[in-house]
């Protein structure tokens, strides 16, 4: 056994942050391949996703030695372990960007989104992306305060989902079963990517603090 | 630091098998509320969860404790890595059987699966358990073959879920625009159900052989 090395929990900190830019920018840009129906985004988007996938098993790994070959305190540990879950939270929020493209690029060149829904769909993506944004910059600036307002922010996704819901089952929904399913499934999607961003800040916290954040804001995964 | 107790880490796998039980009951129990349109097991289930949500959270703190107390070697290091992972999806999947009986809830008295559709979700549901069911013996046996075969299991639930897609998008779809949205997110978390019980066997064969499953058969989560 070796003494623990904090540069090498520092690193794996960091490429965490890089992972989380990196799915940031996926859900960016599935959502301009899924408003713009612009297909060759979409396959860039897909094929991206194998390189955020090796990156989370490359990560996992690295956790998993650190854990094998040192022997962290329960602070160093928390945060190994806090570090394993985000990977994974992570690594599924760039596959449910991936999922956003897959519909994209099956219905194009139709566009999935039936117009009046594009302004939904484009602040869901912004929160989305605002809340992966801030996940990753949370767990590198360590701010529990800073995570906990991710619970809150994921209330306007919540409300935007809700929206979607009213207007396919009102009598305006005059754009067909299919056009339907696309967009419970997209909303769906949405709500998990900020589900895993909430999940994140609880991760975080609970490497401050030590405690896990209670409530049911808290999604456990 | 105390010496590794095995009898803590196979007491967490017992407990895992019970967790596993546990949800493939309220697969079971959700899809009959589901299917006959019963208000009050969906509202069971649903309750239920909590208790789930709380074995979650119980497990996974002990998991910590034993990482934490003791210094296992990398075989038992990769076991309680591994349980920690497949505590996070047998209680997601608990989560998914509970989304399902909210559908049930919310359409009752109606049915929300048109007659046409009951025989598929009566056999993605059996699909389900089967997968479930599998996954958590398979972590008490330590049997890689029987965890390997999970994956190929997938296929079948991959199936029924393109059946119900391509009966929705025909024109014997008149079942309206609410039943396409109900049965395209019930099959998302069936499938999503299935994908865990494949994440786990994929976790079980990491613990027994030291590598991870290769192949795009291994989701992520």
């Amino acid at each position: 056994m070796q003494e623990f090395h904090h540069g090498a929990l520092d690193e794996i900190v960091h490429e965490l942050v890089t992972m989380s830019d990196a799915v940031q920018v996926a859900v960016r840009d599935a959502t301009r391949a899924l408003l713009e129906a612009d297909a060759s985004i979409a396959e860039r988007v897909i094929s991206d996703d194998a390189r955020i996938d090796t990156m989370h098993d490359q990560l996992e790994q690295r956790c998993f030695s650190l854990l094998a070959r040192s022997t962290p305190v329960a602070g160093e540990l928390r945060t190994i372990v806090a570090a394993m879950q985000v990977i994974a939270d992570i690594g599924r929020t760039g596959d449910l960007a991936a999922h956003v493209a897959e519909i994209a690029r099956m219905r194009y060149p139709e566009h999935a989104v039936p117009a009046p829904l594009v302004p939904n769909f484009t602040r869901m993506s912004q929160v989305a992306q605002e809340m992966v944004g801030k996940a990753g910059r949370t767990l590198l600036e360590r701010d529990p305060d800073a995570a906990a307002m991710l619970a809150s922010e994921d209330d306007e996704m919540d409300e935007l989902r809700s929206e979607q819901f009213r207007l396919i089952a009102s009598d305006d929904w005059t754009f067909g079963v299919e056009a339907a399913v696309d967009t419970a499934l997209l909303g769906r999607y949405y709500e998990r990517i900020a589900d895993h961003a909430v999940a994140m800040g609880g991760r975080i916290i609970y490497v401050i603090t030590g405690e896990a954040p209670e409530g049911e804001d808290w999604p456990t995964t």
